[in-house]
């Protein structure tokens, strides 16, 4: 049991009182909660909010954190990133993953959406031992040499995990590029079975688009409904280069896009995701990271900040999107689209919460949900509780040994790049 | 005089080493300097870097921040940017002052370049108080109704304050649509007498830039060459909106150009500064935050990170600008345009000094300069010297009251919008 004392509440209001956490969940919110509590946190001059969503990420790319900057796209992912992922080991997956789980955790965020290429048991051990929530599923491709159909699909079953209490596996596809129609057909059809959420890579990039136009005669997005994967419990990351029809059919279907707005500057992809677009048609709004090595960094706060930025910039309006969506998008629209029952500081919700400082960069407080989007920093994250476990405080992690990973990272890195 | 003991030292190469600062210069880098200092700081595992240089920001403006949030431009503008600075006094601009110094030393910052429209002496004292090294100026404006020609002359005569160890008077133009012809050809004439840099805002948007077109047969910076004020004593704000031609005198004229791309985003002005063809053109290429109000922070770290960003999405091209050409930009271009004899780590130079600490977002470091543009944050400055002084220590200021000016900041800004 937790009682945090005297905080300022961001839930649909804003108030001033305590939280009582208890067997994972918040318990009440409040004044002057009596109950005593194992742990009492004073939280005077602090703010809660719900823990940040990432929706989207690669976690053991951090170990790629600014290698082979400055190169040519191609050149960047054929001589360096490809090269030095095929010579990954689990046990490099597994240090990768938990120093990015530590600096997630120490910029707000207390749950991920993962996808990638091996080490599914390591990314999920990982997090479970740094106590964080999240997905981790093995993304899916047949389009490329050295994988089948067949492959991919006794791969995908033996990457199903019985969910743990902080740890859910999903179903992957890349990407509509780098996967067969059948692939597709047949991994949405087992997601749907055994009610598993199902997470692609889409529309990146405008070759892309463009080269499922010229394959199947159809936008990315009207191709994959066609195969049935565009509905309710579907993830979409990237979702830039679309046609209205697609954000209008994505709407539709309620699927989720997830807008990872640094990686797409970064790798020029040219493409400014329209999120204003995407949540008028009725689509479920949330934002990613995607992988250090596209970033570089780990930051929602970043994400949030960048993501309203540039629909200003885009629509050339300074008012095309309130900051409480954008927030949302971080928060309750991320635990949505993931199947938590958190994202919100409401009685009864999972207890995932950050407790910011109000250092300089957060004062003055005319409005606090736009202090959140446009000034806070990972700086400002002071403690963090992950399923009702305090697991960050006052910015040193409780669960695991920061400096160990950080030391295991460094090694592990340069070590793996010249092998 | 400070040794700052076994820092990994960021200067045109990499080194590990000591630096020796004596009456507020360095006075040596290298291996186990012997000398016995005052002050010694380990700085084992820290990296050493020259304080960033903000050269564009309205510093009392931190009042506003998140002030007004999701309005569109005009109305935030009209209705309530301009009547709260209208009723601002100096002990306002002197408090809002003071809470931009201490964010922009937390973020790494360690010289400014300022213009408002009054309190000159009170954020002079202020950043004498802090310890921070900047340029103050009056923004002079004789198009506006309320001001004239001769006012605005004898304001300009007034502002100029006699020069301190920190602080700097300069000229400031507010833009070529609110100034007079005659106003920037005499503040250009008075600035080039007293040797003091010129500095104004050109071509934040195209509506701004096609005025002056309209009015004076010339696109801005042409007009203003033609004023005599195109030289390497002058800084220009934003200058996105610009043409070819343009670009190539502004090189030709070395003049100093300081990228808001936070600003620019945020107050939707369609514009990306053409960074890469101004270097390359010889414009001594800069960055600044302009005021929280349209940003809403003071991190030069958020702003190179979003120069690079912008700079790979407007060419999509992912090699388009090397991570030294930015920070080159945020510490030795700054310096140079500010008149500064810092901004580098030399033998010789101004002690302006930051230290990081390696937090898990600077893990691992295969390319250093790349990890200090993409991933590094506010919350990685762990020490900072300005002019030889320790400022903050363990992100703790050693100079001022944080504590009172944050109280005092939030105190002030709500009661001055309701005032």
């Amino acid at each position: 049991m937790i009682l945090i004392r005297d905080a300022t509440i961001v839930g649909d209001k804003i108030i001033q009182g305590d939280i009582l956490v208890e067997d994972g969940r918040i318990r009440e919110i409040g004044k002057d909660i009596g109950e005593k509590a194992d742990d009492v946190i004073d939280a005077k001059g602090k703010i809660a909010i719900p823990g940040l969503v990432n929706t989207h990420t690669h976690v053991a790319m951090t170990l790629f954190r600014g290698y082979g900057e400055d190169l040519p796209l191609h050149e960047w992912l054929q001589n360096k990133i490809w090269p030095a992922e095929a010579k990954m080991t689990a046990e490099d997956i597994r240090i990768g993953s938990l120093l990015a789980y530590v600096e997630m955790i120490k910029s707000g965020i207390t749950s991920f959406n993962e996808m990638y290429i091996a080490g599914i048991n390591e990314m999920k051990e990982a997090a479970e031992e740094v106590g964080m929530r999240g997905i981790v599923s093995l993304g899916l491709f047949d389009l490329i040499p050295g994988h089948s159909y067949e492959g991919e699909i006794k791969g995908m079953k033996e990457s199903i995990f019985k969910p743990s209490e902080l740890i859910m596996p999903a179903v992957s596809c890349h990407a509509p590029y780098t996967c067969s129609k059948e692939l597709i057909g047949e991994a949405g059809k087992f997601a749907k079975e055994k009610k598993l959420k199902f997470h692609m890579h889409v529309s990146e990039t405008r070759k892309e688009m463009l080269d499922v136009l010229k394959a199947h005669g159809k936008y990315p997005f009207e191709y994959l409904d066609e195969l049935g994967v565009v509905h309710e419990d579907s993830i979409f990351a990237h979702a830039s280069w679309v046609t209205k029809r697609e954000i209008a059919l994505v709407g539709k279907r309620k699927a989720t896009i997830s807008n990872n707005p640094e990686s797409n500057l970064k790798l020029a992809t040219g493409g400014i995701c329209p999120v204003k677009e995407y949540i008028d048609a009725g689509a479920n709004l949330t934002l990613g990271t995607d992988g250090a090595a596209s970033n570089n960094s780990l930051s929602i706060f970043e994400t949030m900040k960048l993501m309203g930025l540039l629909q200003k910039h885009r629509y050339w309006k300074a008012d095309i999107l309130p900051t409480r969506r954008i927030f949302e998008s971080a928060t309750v629209n991320g635990a949505k689209a993931l199947g938590f029952d958190s994202g919100e500081l409401k009685e009864g919700k999972l207890a995932d919460i950050a407790l910011l400082n109000r250092d300089v960069n957060l004062v003055p407080e005319h409005d606090i949900i736009a202090n959140l989007i446009y000034a806070a920093e990972p700086q400002n994250v002071n403690d963090v509780i992950i399923n009702g476990k305090l697991v960050m405080k006052d910015r040193k992690m409780l669960t695991v040994d920061e400096e160990k990973i950080k030391k295991d990272a460094e090694k592990t890195a340069k070590e793996l790049v010249k092998r």
